[in-house]
This record gives structure tokens, sequence and C-alpha cells, in this order.
């Protein structure tokens, strides 16, 4: 199976939706790999199952605050120089990128630095979401170490970081990230492709191409057409009314106020950290991390990535089900609400039957 | 030549004074040295013309606070960590190591890190003095390029940056610093001995010796043995009065106060990063950045780390020239007054004859 062009709107969209509103702006991503695949050709999509044991796999995504992600462009030599640094660090080929969240840009971009690199793509991604924190992923979950990470911007700066694991790396990572001007290119948890098969959300590329052909189908109601593929349900719909935003140690955080269409009084707060991970709906919790939310815009059927919501924005906010791994007790540890400082317990949204 | 055991202390105390009150205390430098020399036997000192071109010298420091340095302690394995990093990304034998700075426990820790590793240690360092900035040496001055920098700290993290040279460097270190606790062990300017024959100062590890034997030997009037030997002044003899000191940025800035002995209404003041900086008799500058500004403890007869000076301490301040190479116009643009914020024009201090 390839990417081709025609292939990345409808797969950029799905990524934008299983961002919860992070992973940077899909609509970026989708330029530059549209971009890429024009200049380079397709990319082949490979499921982990379909590698030797033995083929190095390397993850890789922008980090820092998406608010700066949005005006730092990348520049497409990105990858090259990520699987370069990998390779001289550990001394073997890469054989194929892995998109290390699928939400958002982060979903789009490893496509066209797989297609630079002439390399093929994992049909997987690291996380089956966007989250804000480098160790929240399925890796980390799995044991596999995170070391060598490898940070590189557009002015060829690269560092690397070969650390304990968790959020000691997380910070100092961050610390570099800052440095470096606020966002830059990172590839971590290089193994095996016998590692990744017990490490890895499989078929995650397909699942962001499949539910944004839903969303581009502008038929009846896209939206509930996501619903019924995929679980979930719609919290509100209605109209962004107040935007609340700061960007602080590297991220972007903030909330945004919706007013339920006919019902002025009703009003659905959604609180971020870089992803969405809460809506509460007067005082109560309606839905939270790791359930993945989506501001979707209604007039254009696509979400809205976190730092493009303004006010006036007509919205329908909607709560599905992310990866199965995140509702273990282990994971819910590391990207549960309590690992954002929110003191309530997660009550799962219902999947599809 | 070899450095053994009973030669450290007096190594210590002349890299106390090139150290311009920075470099970090020479007294933890000496106890880590004298130990890694029992330990492991004594270390060849080897003139920089004395090796083959090709010889690859890698240049070691701790970097950060003194104030943290000083609470932190060397474990003897950053230098087998650095060295073997270097190995790893240039993929060749390291086949020396070399001070980065002379001064301070940065002048000693080096000689201990050989012992350790079984190296040799060049005869040279990268500055003939202390400087507070990563880019304030010889290395740079010359062109050399300072990646890859590798840091490692006690908990064997290590962070490697390949980036531009200069100010942009410094400060993405710096955050990786403070992000690693505020002081780690670090390597950069890996270069062979053909490049390093042009671009370190010579001879700064036998001149530590030299002066630090003038002092050690106390006769009449060490300080005074001291300037004979080496130019330079004797500014004032007092009781310091009063230290303001903060920890901003990841340096350890502030001021001392001495009150000359029996003028309690001449007061001179000196200023530091790290480093003494300037030194201010009245209103008037008598001593500035790059010559060297050593504030000795009459009673003990060693130079006083600025991180330990205290109210009470009866000191010599005195200046001296640091290595030739800092009074062109290209070096002081990079550590004279001005690149510390000082409106001061550079007045230098008269050498021996």
């Amino acid at each position: 199976m390839q990417i081709d062009v025609s292939d990345i709107r409808p797969l950029a969209i799905g990524c934008g939706l299983l961002g919860s509103g992070g992973g940077g702006d899909w609509q970026i991503g989708q330029l530059f790999a549209e971009q890429a695949i024009s200049d380079h050709g397709p990319v082949d999509l490979v499921d982990v199952d379909a590698f030797e044991d033995d083929a190095l796999i390397l993850p890789v995504a922008m980090i820092g605050a998406p608010t700066v992600g949005a005006e730092r462009l990348v520049t497409g030599s990105e990858g090259l120089r990520l699987t370069a640094y990998v390779e001289r660090l550990l001394g073997r080929p890469v054989q194929a990128l892995m998109a290390g969240e699928i939400g958002g840009m982060n979903g789009v971009l490893p496509i066209g630095w797989a297609a630079v690199a002439g390399l093929p793509l994992v049909n997987a991604d690291g996380m089956g979401r966007a989250f804000p924190e480098l160790h929240m992923n399925a890796m980390y979950l799995a044991g596999v170490p995170a070391a060598p990470v490898v940070l590189t911007d557009e002015r060829d700066n690269v560092a690397t970081f070969d650390s304990a694991d968790g959020p000691a790396l997380e910070r100092l990572v961050r610390s570099a990230v800052t440095a470096l001007g606020g966002n830059s290119a990172m590839a971590l948890h290089p193994m095996t492709a016998a590692a990744a098969r017990d490490a890895v959300v499989p078929g995650t590329v397909t699942l962001a191409y499949e539910l944004g052909r839903r969303l581009c189908d502008r038929g009846d109601d896209p939206v509930a057409s996501l619903l019924a593929h995929r679980g979930g349900r719609e919290l509100l719909r209605g109209k962004i009314v107040d935007v609340e935003r700061r960007s602080t140690d590297g991220f972007a955080r903030g909330s945004a106020t919706i007013e339920a269409f006919g019902d002025p009084d009703r009003l659905l707060r959604v609180e971020f950290q870089n992803e969405n991970l809460i809506a509460i709906d007067g005082g109560e919790v309606v839905a939270v991390v790791p359930d993945i939310i989506a501001i979707v815009d209604v007039h254009h059927g696509v979400a809205i990535a976190t730092e493009l919501l303004r006010y006036g924005q007509r919205v329908a906010v909607v709560a599905f089900p992310s990866a199965p791994l995140w509702r273990t007790e282990d994971a819910l540890a590391i990207a549960g609400p309590s690992a954002f400082g929110y003191a309530v317990d997660y009550d799962p949204i219902v999947s599809a039957p």
C-alpha cells in the first residue's frame, strides 16, 4: 500500500481529529506532505508485522508549543538530519520512519519526511492520538528506552540526549526545545521491529485516513457518521464565546468556552495543554483525557487545533475513545486526569458497538 | 614529565590564582585529582608539539554555577563517559585530555579524569585562565568548531550539541546545564594535535604549578614573589566588609567590597560573573577583564574562589596579565570589558619585565 498526494488531505483531517486539538496544525502537515510526495514520489505504508525482526524503526515528531510551530515552518531536511544522526550514534541504518504521535501535524509530517528520505512509513504510531509530554507514549509504557533522543531545528542545530526516561527526560528535552526557539524536530525511541510489535499503536495511519474520509464525505452529518464509526458522543454544538491562552514552560495552555446554539445559558469549557484535556458542561466533567476531545468546525467539517481556536467559530465538541492501551491503571498514571493535575476519576467514553 | 600526588597541591593553588576567582573551587579539584592519582597512578604531561599531527585531543571541564558545583561532587566516571561518547560520535579514539580552562577546579579535575581514563594530559588549556562563557576560549577564537559538545552529570545523563558556535551555542548548552541541575561535566572542541597547535594556550599546566609553588613557599611575602614572577600589581590589602551574590541564568553574579587595612575610608569593589571581572577603587577602575584579578587570603596564601568569599576574610587583591592572546581586538570583543557590559576601555596591567 502506498500513500499518494490525493490521500494526504483525508489523512490529515483524520490526524486533526485524533490529535484532540494538539500535535500541531494538521493543515501545515498536509501542505508539506503533499509537496514532498509531489517531489519525491509516493511513500510505502507498511504494517509493523511486515518488517524483519531486526529492522530499525525510528519514531519522529515535532516537539514544542504549537503556537510557535505555526510560525516556524519545516524545511524538509529535518527527517534526513535526524535519521543520519541516529545512524551515526547507533552505527546501523534506519529502515523506516514512524509517527511518534498520529495527532495533528505530527501524524502527517513523517509522511513527508519519509518521502524526502526515501524510506517507508510504519502504519502505526506511539500514541494513537497526541499528548503534550514526551513520555506519554506506548514505547515508554512498554519499557523501550527513549535514548538516544535527537532534536534538530531549521538552522541545522542538533542536540541529543541519552538519559533516564520519563519525566526527567521530558524536563531536559523541553528546556533544550525552549533554547532552540520553542519547537524542533525530534527522533526518539529508536527500536527494532521486534520490539515495536509490543510497543506501538498499530494501524493508526489507516485509522486516521478512515476517520478523515468520513469527515470529508460532506453528506447529511459527517460528525454523526464519524461517531457511528468510532463511538463516543457529541457533547455540544455552539459558538466559541471565549478563548484564553498562555504559553508557559514550553506549552500552550488555556481554555475555550462554547455557548450552546439556542441556549445561551449553557456553557461548555474545554481546557487544554497543547491538547484538549477536559470538557466541563456547567459544573460537570463530561469528558476527560485520555479520551479524545475534538472541537470540529461545523462549516468546514474539520477539527480545529487548539492554537487556532478563536471567538465566533461554530463548532461541534465531540469526545471519543483513544487507543485501548490508555485505559489501564499504569497508563492512566502516566497520561490520565491526575497526570495533568485534575482530581477527577476517569469515566470512559463508550466505544462504538 | 609526570604529574604525581605531591604535585597536585601547588598546581591546584596556581589554578586558583589563574582562575580569577572562577573555574570552581580548586580545593575540590585537588582532593579529586590526588585520590585519582593514588588509585590509578601518575599522569603523563605532554606538550602539544609532542603529539602526532592526527592525535585526537579532547578539552574537558565542568560547566555551571560554581555555587552549585561546590555541592555536587564529581564521581570520577565523567571523563570516561565524555571520552566514550565523543569516540562514538567521531568514530576514532581520544588520545589525550586537556583542560578546557586552567582556572580553579577546572585546571585540576582533568588531571584526575586523565588518571582514571589512563590518558595523558596536554600541557596547555583553552583559556590561560577561567572565563564564564563557553565561547570565550582560544579554540573558538582560532575557528576550531566546538561540536560535538557533550555534557554528562553524576546521574549518567548525557546530552550532546552539534550546532552553530559562539553565543548561540552558549545559550543552548547553558539551558541544558540548568535542566541538568545547575552544573555538569563537558567535552568540547575535540581537535587534532595539528589543529591544537594554533588554537590552545600552551604551557599553562606548568605555569600553574610554578605560580602555585611561589605561593606555597611561605617566605617573606609570597604575593610579592608571585608578582615578581608574573608581573601585575597588588591593588589593595584589607578586610572583606561586604559580599553580595545572586545566581541568575546559570551564573553566580555579585560583588565583594574590601576595606583597606588602616584606611577605613578606602573601599575597593570587585564585581564577578563566576570570575572576578573588574576592580573599582573609589570610583576608579584599577583592573578589568581579561586581566586576571585574584583575591588572595593573606593568612593561608591561596586565592579564594568567588563562591567562597565571605565577610571578614583578610585578603590581598592582585591583578596580573592573562595569556597575551586575550589582548587583541578580536579577543577583546569576545571576552573584554564590553562583552560583560562594562563601558570602560581596557587598560592592560603591565607584565613582568
